[in-house]
């Protein structure tokens, strides 16, 4: 199986993406039936690089350091903290696992949701803050300037039949990145100042981000202390997530390179960085990693349309893909099993903390206590 | 993975094609958007029961009893015949055995080809004739009436983005019938007059077609004798081809039932009749088996439009589903076997009608010497 599934990843790029990293760049937005039948259609990923006057006069406005404050003054905005700018991505939660870790989220003016945003650093008790409130949030929180760019984008409003189900302003710096991840939505994403730096890998290669169950967890963030604590969500809920994270530390990365062969020996994820008034198509079901580059003020500001999907052909084949067991790699590390594959299934177990421990094998320390097995690779 | 292939069936019908064997029908063309977004992108087929502006003057004219014969007078035109009316179909070349048999072709006036397709039946000594080259002849053979249908079909041009690479005439009676198989084409299928009846199987389903490869075989029909004679081609050449006859006689379906469970026991083909003024989408890659019935003079007369297809993200996906082995079934009778899953492959086999044998079992008499075994389906 693992081959005819190799064959698939080289006859996807060779057809119809291409088998360079790159994602192709059109100078000016396509006509709707073209951006459906070149792009859509094949669910393949675009760039368009003069897409400025359908953001302006955001690009203009959002730049200026003082407009955003002034603007959007007391408004009370969702503001993402983590200590480690990864929300929504797996952390350690203890020596021997890893959980789906949610940020902590506070609602406070928008003249200091954005000072700590700046402010954002890594380090012994740091916050890095992230305005990320994916709910359609630049027409609800952040609507005093949600006139300044488009409420849609007319090609795509055209070529997908609809408008943009939600429209989500980010604000960040570089300090924080979003975890391989896909979305169920046509996504349009635009940055307005600073760049966003792209992971993309198509969904015909799933096998290859080794999605498993992770416990979820909250972190808890106290002004008093300065400390975040992480906690388990009690009952104990499971979310499939990616497991793959693509800039393991020199530290892990032998170990990670093991682990995920399918991911890292696998052809080069495409990638692309994506600059002030560029708008890349996302199509829907990619898989995406994103990390981004602050502007001279120190901010990258960017805003997303989701547009709902089709549940069609390609979607009943990619379920129909998922659901096959891809290999059995050998796993040097007996800790590291999956949950769906294995009968101690999280319903069987009591213990939370155990469950964690076999759902991730986060520790590294086990890998002296090897056993050599096979493994099938989930899900 | 039997059972997974099935959930394949049955989601891409829930949550795309319908559960229903009806095609859906619009009763005025698409919009190119409308065309590319709801039917081409999601290879979903259409019947547009009011086309007949596309279809003008060719609904009128070639219903008149004369207006062909006058225009194409002694035009020479190709002409397919066949004892049975099976044109490029599985066909029994032994007591033992089933063979891909082409039609044998005849250049000859096209009055003289009408009045054969009109006197075509079955019976001892029949000749079934059939006008149906498909390689552009509206344009080339029948050029003298290729001006009174539109060379193209406007709102399918502009969705797909090119014009036509083929555009065929198909002139027959009821006696003829086309097998099941699939084209690289998207196709629009107009009938100008006659009917013309679909069984259609979507590209998810391909294991349910049980494609083997059969040997090719070609009718030679001599006009003194008035018999035809099936000769196997030399050297040895293979076809893989749709085993599936979904209308077996009366002898032969329970003995088709057991052997095809995967057609006759999985979902209902799509079905439907498209009348003189209609045309259907067949989308790329569908499965169609097509039966007629003729008009007042005992034509069915129909014009395909065959546009390139793309060959992206679905194309990849059907060659991998069509890569894995779907089940392994029962099959009580030792003699169906199929050549691409057992040892001895066509080069191993040096007389041809064994490897026919081999490949087809189509012998009902070996049934009583039976042995269950497990016989894993092709491809």
């Amino acid at each position: 199986m693992e081959e005819k599934i190799k064959k698939l990843w080289d006859e996807t790029r060779e057809l119809s993406l291409g088998t360079s990293p790159q994602i192709p760049r059109l100078e000016t937005p396509p006509r709707a039936l073209e951006f459906l039948r070149d792009y859509v259609s094949p669910n393949k990923p675009l760039i368009i690089s003069s897409s400025a006057k359908c953001l302006f006069p955001a690009t203009t406005l959002w730049s200026s350091p003082d407009y955003l404050v002034n603007t959007l003054s007391a408004s009370p905005v969702s503001l993402h903290l983590t200590p480690s700018g990864n929300a929504d991505s797996l952390t350690p939660i203890s020596p021997h696992s890893l959980c789906f870790a949610s940020p902590h989220v506070e609602n406070l003016p928008f003249s200091e949701a954005l000072s700590k945003i700046k402010n954002s650093a890594l380090g012994e008790n740091s916050v890095v803050a992230y305005a990320q409130q994916q709910n359609d949030c630049l027409r609800l929180e952040y609507s005093a300037i949600a006139a300044d760019i488009e409420d849609h984008i007319g090609w795509a409003t055209d070529a997908l039949g609809c408008k943009p189900e939600a429209v989500n302003l980010w604000i960040g710096n570089e300090f924080s990145q979003t975890w391989f991840h896909k979305d169920h939505y046509e996504n349009l994403y635009a940055v307005v100042t600073g760049e966003k730096h792209f992971l993309l890998l198509p969904p015909t290669d799933v096998h290859r981000m080794y999605i498993q169950d992770y416990p979820a967890a909250q972190y808890h963030y106290s002004k008093d202390t300065g400390e975040f604590k992480l906690e388990l969500e009690d009952p104990i809920r499971y979310v499939p997530w990616c497991s793959v994270n693509p800039y393991p530390s020199p530290d892990t990365k032998k170990r990670d390179m093991a682990r995920f062969p399918l991911y890292f020996k696998g052809p080069k994820p495409f990638e692309c960085t994506v600059k002030a008034g560029e708008i890349l198509y996302l199509p829907s079901m990619w898989f995406h990693h994103v990390r981004q580059t602050p502007d001279s003020r120190g901010l990258t500001v960017a805003v997303n349309y989701w547009y709902d999907m089709r549940f069609d052909l390609k979607y009943a084949y990619f379920n129909f893909l998922q659901s096959l067991a891809c290999s059995r790699v050998d796993v040097k590390d007996k800790e590291y099993q999956c949950l769906k594959s294995c009968d101690a299934s999280a319903s069987k177990v009591e213990n939370g903390l155990d469950v964690v421990h076999l759902a991730s094998g986060y520790d590294s320390d086990v890998s002296d206590d090897v056993e050599t097995h096979e493994h099938s690779v989930c899900p």
